[in-house]
């Protein structure tokens, strides 16, 4: 029998749908779960593709099955499973042989795993996955970390199933050991922060304007054809348009306003603290999400403060809707601004040289996160370093139109008593990055007060101390 | 020659003055130091002290020269050399010696050193020691972490030597381990937050209403008589009205706007996120001080985007100075929740029970953030139990009363370009606190669309899927 060119092992949503798209792609995969009946299952319910399918009843015939040099995909929750399969790999696996995680790992995880197989004769590749099903099924955003050598073997099959982007294909060698994991969790990360402004658009649609869901989904589906124009703006017009099929009222009406999160966005904002990088519109999101899990307490606060103030969003409501748009807007070049600057940190502090026009090219398609924006964004890249987004000649050209709107909506929640966590952190970064002489003399000035730490002084180089004739 | 009661190893700043306190209340104390010349040179500028204080010249001699069990304190910097100096006297003490770490430890260290005595013989002990060089010579809040056993061994030299609040010592052991240093680095988020909430209220006097330095140093004073009361408002006031010895200007105009910062506001975020404690306006504090030390980007920024906008902050003049005040003291209410919500996060997760009452009686005095409002804060914890700060009774009244003043400042900061980070965080926390119904249904949806999370309903239990027709 014909070996297989690759293997999976994880036959789960994500490893049974890119499986398929391998094997879709004319790559011959073989495949294994844990619970040994599931391989022959999957073979047998996929058709016309079974044929390029080897199911395989142990770990051993796994990599009898695989031409060698191979390059096996685990593909299972993240953590422990990842480590068990490691180590099982790594009694039947030879020399040259390369061990590719593609879950959602930690990338402290991946560095460690990289280094554990150094000098085994086996290589680690730690490969992000964007997309969920449908991307895994039809062509995903992939983020590659390892050696650049291990890449090379495995990029055909990995540009083969990646999303396309005007054919351009969204996968790419990001750098070595944890590079790929990282830039997937900051691409994670973005995610939340983008969920949480739309989010907070939304509530003031909701809240501030009273508007009902199908109202609001035009809105946002008018949006999708402007700057705005992304997957998630895509979607938030369609959930917003669909009704529950058990009561016939909007479905987001009855869902409850209670978040869950899956760890990735709370590890970006861990990275980019110890980075030392705000990120504190990402920071706003998770807390969101957290807030969002303490519903209990959020109604007894309700009980105890009352209703909101009222007031708030009044005026023109043309103006108003414009205004909303270009508010999001802004509130996205800050939190993207911030998702990069952390990537560029952990580049520099990791010595991963991670091309950043390359991961805003990959990002257009496939992934989550995938927008308009992001062809701007690898074009501002592409041509030439800045030291922040916000710099990029063509951001400061948008930035330019949008911050006002960004402003007056963050001031109007503000009156309104509605809650814009993401979209006043993203202000207060871009007023604080635009502000040449900020507050901080005083906050020195303090601590030298009550700590002797010194000050730089204005006028000549070197520590100095204060007259506090202590 | 009388044996001592206690030793102390770090003769720097901070050491030199604790051991001078120790002295002073009483306790005959052996100091030794790295560069050995330093112990007799200290006890001999000691004065009348000299006769309480036991210079050595060696490892040994320090431990020759305490009455067994010995508690030995060392004070040096953070990191590397304290675990040298444990190495060190493992090889001099015996059978129920108490090692006593009063540095700023980061506390996953301190409970590894915890870990790597028991069964030694030693005992270990992380003891946060919070007022600077002041607070140690006389008296400084004492956070104490590790075996109830071995605090009160050394209980009645920390209640002498600590700060005192109407004659209530400011020294507690707070629980095992890394109970104390944990504390103690909440305590510097919180401060984090209370100085960068104040910097943004001197930028909207200064900038917003067009203030000079001494002017706003009177409304500072004015405000320490009031509910704000405080050791940073009493010091703000001070430094402001200050002038430079070389220029004659007020001292803040010459210093330079780019803050320090230590490692402990940053460690306080990254054990919030790790814990998935929303602690936004700590974060945004860390994230200022980050920003402020990209002085060259912000001048470029400030070029390219030009100054900020014009207006904001009119009206009457009086009713602006009460706002003000009322939004600091709104934000700097959030804020603390937020502090005491990590560490009674922390005390769960690792079973340390902290008595929060306790914590809030002991920075009354002593302790950069001691005040007034820690009166107020100890109070209402003892009085009962409750899910956060914001719902303890005297805090809703006082919320109740501040929260309008702070969202018309956040509101006309943003109008006026003037960054307010901490304040507008601390804004979005009560918002989302006090929201019975939120926003995170769209999410759900979102997420329910994209990756089949699922969601709950508000009708029914279970996890449910949407009617998305995939």
């Amino acid at each position: 029998m014909e070996k297989a060119e690759i293997g999976l092992i994880g036959l789960g949503v994500m490893g049974s749908n890119l499986a398929l798209n391998i094997a879709e792609k004319g790559h011959r995969i073989a495949v294994f779960n844990r619970t040994t009946a599931r391989p022959h299952e999957f073979a047998a319910e996929a058709g016309p593709l079974s044929d390029m399918i080897v199911p395989c009843d142990s770990i051993e015939a796994l990599a009898e099955a695989i031409q060698p040099p191979r390059p096996v995909i685990i593909m299972t929750q993240a953590g422990k499973p990842v480590d068990e399969q490691i180590a099982l790999l790594r009694g039947v696996l030879s020399e040259n042989d390369i061990v590719i995680d593609a879950g959602n790992a930690n990338f402290h995880d991946t560095m460690r795993r990289f280094h554990e197989l150094e000098g085994t004769g086996l290589t680690f590749i730690g490969m992000g996955v964007s997309g969920g099903e449908e991307g895994a099924r039809h062509g995903p955003s992939i983020m590659v970390g390892g050696t650049e050598d291990s890449y090379k073997r495995i990029e055909k099959v990995l540009l083969d199933i990646s999303a396309k982007y005007q054919d351009e294909p969204c996968a790419a060698w990001l750098g070595p050991n944890g590079a790929g994991h990282f830039v997937k969790t900051v691409h994670n990360g973005i995610e939340y922060a983008d969920m949480q402004m739309i989010a907070e658009i939304y509530g003031a649609l909701r809240d501030g304007l009273g508007m009902a869901p199908k109202e609001i989904g035009k809105i946002f589906a008018g949006w999708n054809e402007g700057r705005l124009n992304s997957y998630l703006i895509e979607i938030t017009a369609a959930v917003l348009a669909a009704d529950d099929e058990k009561t016939g009222k909007p479905i987001v009406e009855v869902i409850l306003d209670r978040a869950g999160q899956k760890g990735t966005g709370k590890w970006s904002v861990i990275e980019a603290q110890t980075l030392g990088v705000p990120a504190t519109a990402i920071e706003a999101a998770v807390a969101a999400r957290v807030l969002s899990s303490l519903k209990d307490e959020r109604l007894a606060a309700e009980d105890v403060y009352g209703a909101r103030p009222a007031g708030g969003f009044g005026g023109d409501r043309e103006k108003l809707l414009a205004d909303l748009e270009l508010a999001l807007f802004a509130g996205k070049i800050a939190a993207y601004a911030q998702g990069f600057a952390v990537m560029d940190a952990a580049s520099r502090e990791f010595s991963w040289n991670i091309p950043l026009p390359m991961v805003a090219k990959i990002w257009r398609a496939g992934c989550i996160i995938r927008s308009q924006f992001l062809g701007t964004l690898a074009e501002a890249f592409s041509a030439g370093k800045v030291a922040n987004l916000l710099m990029a000649p063509a951001f400061v050209t948008m930035m330019r139109e949008a911050h006002p709107a960004l402003r007056r909506i963050v001031a109007q929640a503000a009156e309104a008593g509605l809650p814009v966590p993401a979209l006043s952190s993203a202000l207060a970064y871009f007023d604080s990055y635009r502000q040449g002489r900020g507050t901080s003399n005083l906050i020195q000035a303090q601590r030298d007060f009550f700590g002797a730490h010194g000050f730089e002084r204005i006028d000549e180089p070197g520590a100095h101390h204060g007259p506090w004739g202590l």
